[in-house]
């Protein structure tokens, strides 16, 4: 006899359809590779009345999805609500006091309270499933929580926002500013109409957030977590990258030396001919960096109902097959409470990029401030020569720390030649 | 209380270890994570003198490794002797019929055999895990089997020989031929003494019949495979793709339409501004296409003490942790046996690569057989133009099912002024 199990979904949206389509389209295909059955008990959402491209109708309809999250005839409960905290949390919550399993797509949710839901679940004995949180349909979590087990991971990097990946592809490809591209891809549906959460780095860092826990056996503590996202990216920028066998990607990444770990989300250059610089478009990546495997690279699509309902298919396959593992890794009362370095103590080798007006002289005052500061020049170009016109000095800089820099440019900024804040991004040889 | 497992290890070569190294540096982390102590009970070996990286004096050596596989006082028998039968298929049969877990590295074996030790270890109740026989620290078997199991697989493509790719990018970045590379390459050790088994396409269809098996649920076949090898292609082959944007990979394919499998292991043609063009020198990856995830791929390094023994620590993990799979995804009892399909029905673009005598006429005489046999040229370049000597004409064609090619090449070849066998390539557009 085929075991079954019970399902309750909170939250009818593209996720949460996109699991029912899987479950009701390939129920033979799934049912023989879980060896289970998968029974949709009861669903919520806000509307009942709803178009949805799946048919709902068989199953009981709740109208409080925390009552659904008590009943007895569920074995486990998607929250696919969203939402960092209020109805998502509370269903969450009562799901796992209820001794039910819980599957979640919620990074936001996991990054900021993670550790709590963790220990919750760890007390009530059952799962805290969060696969479709990080990278869609990349099987990141799995990746590092069960393939990658045995390895003392040095560093993760990854490509994880689709948004940002697809504008900055976009600007490379067509040459035009950001402005421009990010309307268009609102236009498409590519970007939100309030893109913040996506361009300032925001979601990419609830990911990261999650993947450093994961990595570092470390609780998540998104706060702790720098962010600069793609605003001031400009075309040239993108297209003197280019020149120099460069992309401009924002990256998330956490390292870890012997004590610290260091936190960072921000636009890097990485080479054009790398798997990180292939992964174009909206397509999402996740590089781990670790001693037995040395590098471990996953590319898929970081969005969209089909990936994501797929990774939170592959979480029932877990629950179906009996398969356990803590929520990030280890237990969560073994999870360390992290101490966090400066990501600028790292060397690095940086782009840096000042508009100046054409006088002579220019050169010589920033080479000299750079050398004061210990900052050597490694490669340097001017565009444009027009006394009238400000032209662009883009200069490559030897491994450094990015502290000196820092000061360097505060300095190069108050010159009366120089006009605006000189754009600054790391190198990352990956 | 900490459960325990007990582990026996027959093989104590670079794999085997490998995994002793990880378990004896990295025991707390491990522990930990596993949320079980590994303890190795016995261990056995051909020879127990020779000098080995890791101390293996505390453990019970034992001389022979089938009796070692019977022993009372353990739970997992790791077979890392290696072979496609003889001893390491005894090894594993004797640990499944004594109801003892099995993990194996060995993908000749598992090709040839696995669907009878599948259902050896189905029927015994056991586990059979194989992680590291396919793609080294990549979790191939992990992700296809547990992560993208909500979705249908059209195809999966593999670079997965790390030899093959070290050789083809050497030969494109020295532009030196693939003998001359070859040499070198087994003087570092990247080549075996005899490379047959690499160079030819043996251990990458291996690796992709375990492949297919998984993604189709079908009984791994080796001998329905059909394999090409590397050795006939010329650093002026890799210089003219390269010319067009592309790189020259060996690629393991398997496809499925609605009834039959489609498996092949040759040299194909991909653009070099991918991320399958950018998987180099002896990394290898896995590019899974399917219905929900569309496209999903693994990037590491396919062989070595680390990248193998982590994938075999995995496994570990997952029977620490209580977690079980099928070993080809569902139950031996149900795979199925698969109709396979002829390669050269798929339509596809391709490389042709003809040298001829620089004549008059030569080029409409080959236009013509094109012609007639309904092939479509999109591009053509002449290297060299002296009558003296062979020139080469580069022609990429339009997509066109490759049994019509192989008609048209067959004529060609008997052109006066065409010498030697046509080069025939096709272009994977992933």
């Amino acid at each position: 006899m085929t075991k079954s199990l019970r399902i309750a979904i909170a939250g009818l949206g593209t996720v949460g359809c996109g699991v029912i389509e899987i479950l009701q389209k390939k129920a033979e295909l799934v049912t023989a590779r879980a060896g289970c059955q998968f029974e949709i008990t009861a669903v919520s959402s806000r509307d009942q009345s709803r178009d949805r491209p799946v048919d709902v109708s068989s199953y009981d309809w709740v109208n409080d999805p925390v009552e659904m999250a008590k009943r007895d005839d569920v074995d486990v409960v998607l929250e696919m609500i969203g939402g960092e905290s209020g109805i998502a949390k509370k269903v969450i919550e009562t799901a796992l006091d209820h001794k039910k399993h819980v599957i979640t797509a919620n990074k936001a949710l996991m990054a900021h309270h993670g550790f709590e839901l963790a220990d919750r679940a760890d007390e009530n004995g059952v799962q805290l499933l969060y696969e479709a949180a990080v990278g869609g349909g990349i099987p990141v979590i799995k990746t590092l929580r069960e393939s990658f087990g045995g390895n003392k991971v040095k560093a993760v990097y990854g490509i994880l926002n689709g948004t940002c990946n697809y504008i900055l592809t976009e600007m490379r490809e067509t040459g035009r500013d950001f402005e421009d591209v990010l309307a268009d891809a609102q236009k498409a549906g590519y970007a939100e109409a309030d893109p913040a959460f996506d361009i300032d780095g925001v979601d990419a860092a609830h990911k990261l957030c999650l993947i450093g826990a994961l990595a570092f056996g470390i609780k998540p503590e998104f706060e702790k977590l720098k962010t600069k996202g793609i605003r001031n990216i400009t075309a040239s920028d993108i297209t003197y990258a280019q020149e120099m066998g460069y992309r401009i990607k924002l990256l998330g990444i956490t390292r870890s030396d012997e004590s610290k770990i260091y936190q960072s989300v921000e636009p890097c250059l990485v080479q054009e001919y790398s798997t990180m610089g292939a992964v174009e478009g909206v397509f999402n990546t996740v590089l781990v960096d670790a001693d037995s495997i040395d590098i471990g690279q996953s590319i898929g699509l970081g969005a969209g109902a089909g990936p994501t309902a797929s990774s939170v298919v592959s979480d029932l396959f877990d629950l179906a097959r009996g398969n356990s593992m803590p929520v990030f890794g280890i237990p969560s009362k073994d999870l360390k409470e992290a101490e966090y370095g400066d990501f600028g103590d790292w060397e690095a080798r940086f782009y840096l990029h000042l508009g100046v007006r054409d006088r002579k002289g220019v050169l010589a005052d920033v080479a000299g401030i750079l050398r004061d500061h210990k900052v050597s020049v490694e490669t340097m170009v001017q565009h444009g020569h027009d006394p009238e016109n400000p032209v662009s000095i883009i200069m490559t800089l030897h491994k450094v720390r990015q502290s000196l820099i820092n000061e360097a440019c505060g300095e190069i900024k108050k010159l009366d030649s120089v006009l605006g804040a000189p754009t600054l991004l790391r190198i990352e040889e990956i």
